[in-house]
């Protein structure tokens, strides 16, 4: 065992645990038509935890294998309605069913599945849609929920009406000004619910995600871009001022670099023009990230939504 | 340099170079109505190679740089009407344009956009569909052509239907007959064109590939199964049966497994029924392989799709 | 352009952009024999950027490709001496040269290259040893340095000298106690440095980094393991209690699983003596994660060093 | 079940399955002193299964779920003495217990650990190696074995004697040529050996890996190279001249491109002498793949070791 007798130890800081990416899937029956939930779910604990950390004592400690059986009986107790009720449900489990627990964070990455036209007996054939993945994060500390939601790896393109040009330029600036560019980013979003309290009506969960992917989705269409900062700040606008229930927004968005190839040498001349061909780049890439409120509202989803 | 004056030295066998994964994008305008074709191009040659390998001399190389850059220059130049017809015009231009290629092989991946449903001034928004990637492998020896397209990554479900008994039974044998289960799977799939020479003419290749992914679709959901050999071999018959174009098929399908949860410790009854739950694994993972062919037909795609 | 004109515009909160993953390899000769610094370079910059959100305006916007090409331009004109040294570098040009930003923070991964041990006739191969990934990250606002470094990817295991008993039984609660288990996680850690200002003699920032790997993996080794919080905790302490310069201590532990397989239907006995066979899982894992403070010290590292 | 009564329906060509991905790590004890064998490992099984194909009937079908099995009870009963002695042992037994099965093939992945350093009571900590990973892959059809090892993810540099000059040059060709470049790749090399029947002596195998892999790197790193390929023969003539075990060596080598940046923009200059910097480039990459045969033998490995 580690020597924890020196004066003045090291302080144990925020600390959480829990059983990471529990794979479940569940089928419901309405006659011989099926649906399908599937989701990765994350949990984790934290709370009256020193002694596990400064001694090795469990006595604290519900195992990160309960919290795996613990999401697979709820998913069969209680069925799974939508990711974010699901995660409700399990964050309220633990903090209240164990008194040393004082936060639960429930984290669910949700697959997205659409039936195959067919001419069988039933309607129990699938494949998976593999567009993006939708995402929410349940936090929970005995009286206050948190829940973001959000989607990651939607990629999109709009093949004109972006331009970039009147920036700074310095000794290392050779960069030369783009008045037709393709705009093409990987969105990975999250937006922050103003639903707190067991007192709350909460959202329709699946409607309010349709709702927001179609927003972000058009916004992105619509908006003649002069900087992938506008564009952002033209997504993330759009889905607060169309969703009362969102209060935050935060995008990070890969500028996934199409550039124009040089054709010169072999006498083509390849311009913005019909028909032309560009080398999709994998790295280097902008990276523009930021965070949109409502008006008055708080900051809390974290900056950092991709590390490096 | 190395020492190659050694008798008898070591001798070599097939070999091949070139530029692999050139990223091309390509729009092109009808108006303001934008259309986009996303590839990334393998180009492999092969011919009288021995010296560069012997001595270092590069007096019949091509560069790959070359490669490449003929990838982007037939793209602005003669266009991408389709991964087959762009690959077949390459791979005629490697191998008749200089004499010491004798073989060149084109590798294409292709990834499917969808227009983004907007109100927007014109129609140049897309999102990625992110589902299956599109494939093809064109090989021209100078006088004889092969096709080989298929698509990877696409995955998909029966939540019942499927069965997987009456096996052999050794001492190692632990497994519960199902006669309920489901059948998950991520299809990797190739298919070989009977068109092989310019005296042909050419087949639909677009329409090909969309027929030949709504028949494996349609043979994957109508097919009760007894194991997922006989999903396989229904999937590759369908295809046969229905494309007069294809000659040969091979499948390399991961048996995804979807386990039943056991949840009797906690008192809860998990069956096949309305809400079952189950654990979905990531490895290990059955895999099962097999080539279909036209009866009278040669096999010649290769048994390895996929390597570990 | 998106219309910005509504009452109550949603407000922009905390922002940055910057390239992002510039692979950047510089090569330095000592006569015959050469050294190579191999890094993934990303800038984030933040500053007075509201224009280029709300109206797409980028007068205050140096582009990133003007980052990109301050990153080759510092290693050529002023080498790269260590990871940290280098974003130290970059992060004070960005903040001093351009009057709109404000902040600048660069993240740096380095690969570590060892010798081809050889007879030729200078020292200029290399294999890379492709073991743990080294991290950093420079923040500077203008006055205040902030550096936390860190690596991934290192994967460690006990063979023994780990239990797990003594913990928490809820109704969902099945595992068994453990008195003997293999102990295996793969470390992602991050550790601040107390140097803030310029004032301040800087670290050796190689020599730490060496020393601190050194220690984490000692106490990796050296603790009897009654829980992987313990482990932590004791890696965390000992860098802490040795390395004057860190103040903060970050570890995210994915609790790698090593199941014990039961082999009793085959009539072999598998315990965890002499020749024990294990299963190795992927998913779910536990997931374990912790700061630890220096007495008396504020937490500034994010708690979340692993998205989902 | 599928119609399968159609006149000259499509006949069964090729076939395989197994279970894949098995994950087994054991654990031998010597005193207080542990050792590790980490491996991955995939059973591949062909013989007289049309009718699970045509029909669907399992009576020749071992479950996949039961070569998992043998698996884990082989390494428990028989021991891993190397990745090659473990895969022929488990190829036998299929082979030579189950009449319907005509051939078996075992891949293998290893991944290596070392231990750490550490002043404890027992040498059972282990950090993992993170370099190649080791292959193998054993085939057997129950009276002639073939046996093909290799690695992968090796990355290997040598940042100078490395020029490209005096190629074909066309309209596409741009490159300029090289007198001093960066040469570096990522090696994936398979090597069959001549060892194919039980009445022959086995090889020494880990005694094998160990050589070919230092005599591969040593001649990466002792070959001035004019290019990819000469280097890649020199490597595989290498293996043969001195290990009299190997017949036939395969190499897949991705050029993995270092392109000097171009720093005149900003007044500096960047050649080969000491300091040069470079942009390590992701795609596209100039791939090199060949086999080397000793004189008079066949070759057997299949040209694609790497998939698109």
């Amino acid at each position: 065992m580690a020597d924890n007798s020196r004066p003045a130890r090291p302080v144990l800081g925020q600390n959480q645990y829990g059983k990471a990416e529990n794979r479940v899937v569940r089928i419901t029956r309405d006659g011989a038509t099926h649906h399908i939930k599937d989701l990765n779910v994350s949990v984790s604990l934290s709370g009256d935890m020193d002694e596990v950390h400064y001694s090795g004592s469990n006595a604290n400690v519900l195992p990160t294998d309960t919290t795996k059986n613990t999401v697979y009986a709820f998913a069969k107790e209680y069925g799974i309605e939508s990711a974010e009720q699901f995660g409700i449900h399990l964050a309220r489990h633990f903090v209240t069913s164990q008194e040393p627990i004082h936060r639960a964070r429930i984290r669910v990455e949700e697959y997205a599945w659409e039936r195959i036209e067919h001419s069988g007996k039933g309607a129990h054939s699938f494949v998976r849609r593999g567009q993006e993945t939708r995402l929410t994060q349940i936090t929970y500390d005995g009286s206050t929920w948190e829940v973001v939601s959000g989607l990651k790896d939607l990629t999109v393109m709009n093949s004109t009406d972006s331009e970039f040009w009147g920036y700074v330029k310095d000794k290392y600036t050779t960069l030369p000004e783009a008045y037709d560019r393709i705009l093409a980013t990987e969105v990975s979003g999250r937006w922050r619910f103003n639903w707190t309290d067991d007192e709350q009506q909460t959202p329709d969960w699946d409607e309010s995600y349709a709702q927001i992917k179609a927003h972000l989705l058009r916004a992105f269409a619509e908006t003649y871009s002069l900087s992938l900062q506008q564009t952002l700040y033209a997504m993330a606008t759009r889905i607060i001022d169309h969703r009362d229930e969102i209060d935050e927004v935060r995008f990070s968005l890969p500028n996934k670099h199409h550039f124009l190839v040089d054709l010169e040498p072999f006498g083509l001349k390849n311009d913005t023009a019909d028909g032309a061909v560009y080398f999709a780049a994998d790295r280097p890439y902008g990276l523009i990230e930021a965070t949109v409120l409502r008006d008055g509202c708080e900051a809390k989803i974290p900056a950092d939504l991709t590390n490096l």
